[in-house]
């Protein structure tokens, strides 16, 4: 009889969705903050994202279900055993993160960020020349669920799309153009947006380096959608200081919170939101993680095929 | 011989254009503000919102083809003569028009807004649940070229598509549902998204009245593209301040420019941009506007039917 520990805001359905999926196990509830090294030792399943450091690369844990896309916290060395599968929410939180990325492209292809500032002095003033979605050629770098959420987006909006990923595949639906990320330099020249949705790995880290940002439009719009630490933030500060690129949007900073005193905060050409994009602020987003989570529960109490097994040495799901 | 006036900034390929479509004319070209009485009173055709005031019922003018959609300023008694046929730009704004107030509905939804007053005073601060578009009703008030752009974007997002319009006629594409201006209260409750494109007319001013307003669902979002008198700006300010609606994105006020003391800029949740969504903030939309004029021009002179006649009494294309 498995133990399974759940550590999701889970309601009532929620609860029973779970126990159906994972009949004849134990289950026991706790508030992530509330989870303790005890409750950890004695699960076999844990589903939802329990905090990194106190699991103590528990032998009795058998899967670990995460609730996040992003599994950084748990690939490191000595957070879990090797016995240990670990399932990500990858596909729960496509929608969310990519509407809201969207919102952002929209916002600085308008310029809205811009009157907002003007707004705010009571302004009436006309912040000249725009672009239009139709005229873009959107870059996608990272073309897992959420990215690729993106680049339909744009292209039913009439956008030319170019999606990059790291290994090639059939072209999918939405994407006129595929490379893979050992091309990137080749098509960040001929986009118009970039959008980055890359998983903190130690292949993405500080992939956004100055070189790369040189090669980007003088006009082009850049967006960060996936970790912070894909770009260095002084970097990024440099670039948009200095009107090498027109603007960025970004939902991840490197560090997270961003200092109150980092001077990336006062450039009016970048936006900032405080990493919510995913999150449960699209309320359908935390259904999707439990069906997924409920999903992986039974296959695996039934010896089937789990859904989104993270690969400890890449970070992205097998 | 046709003497034309032409009141756009043009560039040489665009005098090409229209010499072309008014060969045998005597063409004259004027920055709008330097144009005089005498310039205008010479012309049997204008090209361009030459000023109102200046025209004084010219009895020699057949043709004004203005450069806006809006012809407020033109229906006006005492304008134009009764023998002066009037057109309008419609359809070369759409796109601009459209694209501005769709990127505004999808910064309310993901409270971009918000996130951009906390920016400001350096804040990392999560603002809560936001809205999808795929789940939005998104009632559209005004289906002419600017409507059904807008109604289109959406649809191809996902949302559930209401156009109201002054007629009756087949749903177009793009559209779910069609009802005319006098069945607006009864989809009123039904919509997440509100967006009016009406035109300034004696039948639109200040059809949003606080009965209307209190029609709506009480997280729903207030758009206006169309003409700022379509809404009392007071009245805007107590329905957004008492929160009766979510929120509200406005390109157009009423008085334009809102005077700086008008306590609707420092509500958080309204947007206001200073009517920019047309222009030619796009670069796109100017060619378009010159398209139009060469047409009408080349057809007028030919004696071939014209494209959006205005009808003095209604202020719409004929």
């Amino acid at each position: 009889m498995k133990r399974v520990l759940v550590v999701l805001p889970v309601q009532e359905r929620h609860k029973e969705k779970l126990e159906k999926a994972g009949e004849g196990c134990i289950f026991t509830y706790s508030p992530v903050k509330e989870v303790t090294e005890d409750m950890i030792a004695e699960a076999e399943i844990i589903i939802g994202n329990a905090p990194a450091a106190k699991i103590g690369a528990s032998d009795r844990l058998e899967l670990l279900q995460l609730n996040s896309a992003g599994a950084d916290q748990y690939i490191k060395p000595g957070i879990l055993s090797d016995k240990t599968i670990l399932t990500n929410a990858t596909g729960a939180y496509s929608k969310a993160v990519a509407e809201h990325m969207f919102a952002m492209m929209f916002m600085l292809q308008k310029k809205l960020h811009l009157y907002r500032d003007a707004q705010a002095k009571a302004q009436w003033t006309d912040e000249g020349t725009v672009c239009s979605i139709t005229d873009a050629t959107v870059l996608v770098v990272g073309l897992g669920d959420i990215g690729l959420h993106f680049a339909r987006m744009a292209k039913a909006l009439g956008a030319y799309t170019i999606g990059v990923k790291r290994r090639i595949s059939e072209c999918p639906e939405g994407v006129d153009e595929l490379y893979t990320t050992d091309q990137l330099d080749e098509v960040l020249p001929r986009a118009d947006v970039i959008v980055s949705f890359l998983p903190g790995t130690k292949a993405t880290y500080h992939i956004y380096t100055k070189e790369r940002f040189a090669l980007m439009k003088k006009n082009a719009l850049f967006l960060n959608g996936g970790r912070g630490n894909a770009v260095d933030a002084d970097v990024l500060y440099e670039v948009l200081g200095g009107h090498q690129i027109a603007a960025a949007g970004i939902d991840v900073t490197e560090p997270e919170p961003l200092p109150s005193e980092h001077p990336l905060w006062s450039l009016a050409n970048v936006m900032i939101t405080p990493h919510i994009s995913g999150q449960y602020h699209l309320p359908e987003t935390f259904e999707r993680v439990v069906d997924i989570s409920a999903e992986n529960l039974s296959a695996y109490l039934n010896d089937r095929p789990l859904r989104n097994i993270v690969d400890f040495t890449t970070g992205y799901k097998k």
